[in-house]
């Protein structure tokens, strides 16, 4: 698929199929894996289904596990869109939304409360191993752009990915239904952050 | 807490808090755990928070695990009512829900599609240790009520601990926003399963 491409949205439909990403809590630096959830929201009002995948803390398999985990969901058919929780999960695995974009064939738009700072990810990246290839990622996600939600709330920040700002900028807004931020991003995060509460898991596979 | 007392609504708000309550999946008579999830709901809209606690498979802490859960919860003072997907979690685990209602002071709900079947549960204990605790904390729920929750969707069917039937009725039906089932237990439905989806997990606590 062309880099360039872009999914275009012949208006955008209110019960459009989002899946909101984020990850769980996680002890930072150590040998271990965090949990992504997503979740399938149908516009900004109902949450359609809860899916799960970890990812290794500051590894580099943030984005072939997103990708996996959404192209074997049952919802993938559904889903129009990925919403990801900035571009970095389970501290530095960066995800290059472009490459999701591309696996996935679904636009991406990671958002963020705070414009990034993007130097201060390069710095961060120095002390940590295959940081050109991280950087790339970083570099992949493009500009930032500022969406302006709604009047007396605060602005969001977006990259995107294979699909156009304006239909990004629709795409947030729609989302924006019980606060000035997106529902599947607020719940993703309220689920993700619950998982690790009663203590930090080991997984095993069956 | 004299056992018949009765937390009185004067009025639903439509935002009133409910915890949502479901197990996730399990092993069946095995010796693990199972995870049971919380969630928060503003009414039947808006999810404001999620907990996760877990219980033995076929075993007795069930209504200790959930009391702790909800009592040692930051929503803990804005919750009004406690909805549980039933009484029976991971297995034969029975909550007994006049104990949880005396032990949180919030009113119990439980909720399910069909009409339990009592003597199948009563033949199925039977098989278990411990068979007359489960069966004292299968009779504390007392009668079974069905509820129409609208007209053209099937009536589900509850049993109530500190709150009048009325006021159930009405709790259930503000709650039932998606569809013809309380959106909370239809959420928690959705979370708890997630959690098994990439494999059954050991816990380790801190």
């Amino acid at each position: 698929m062309c880099a360039s491409k872009v999914v275009r949205f012949r208006g955008i439909k209110p019960e459009i199929r989002i899946l909101g990403l984020d990850d769980g809590a996680f002890l930072p630096h150590t040998a271990g894996k965090a949990d992504v959830v997503g979740v399938v929201f149908r516009g900004g009002r109902w949450l359609d289904g809860v899916m799960r995948t970890e990812v290794t803390i500051d590894g580099l398999d943030a984005t072939e596990r997103i990708s996996s985990m959404v192209t074997e969901s049952p919802h993938y058919e559904q889903l129009r869109v990925l919403m990801l929780s900035g571009i970095t999960f389970a501290g530095f695995n960066v995800v290059d939304i472009r490459e999701l974009f591309e696996s996935t064939s679904l636009p991406v738009i990671a958002l963020t409360r705070e414009r990034s700072d993007l130097e201060g990810v390069r710095r961060a990246l120095e002390n940590l191993p295959d940081r050109a290839v991280r950087w790339r990622s970083v570099q992949s996600a493009g500009d930032v752009f500022q969406v302006k939600v709604r009047s007396g709330v605060a602005p969001v920040y977006v990259q995107v990915a294979g699909v156009s700002i304006g239909d990004a900028e629709g795409i947030v807004r729609l989302s924006c239904t019980r606060s000035g931020f997106p529902e599947p991003l607020r719940v993703a995060h309220l689920i993700a952050s619950s998982l690790s509460k009663a203590g930090f898991r080991l997984s095993v596979q069956e």
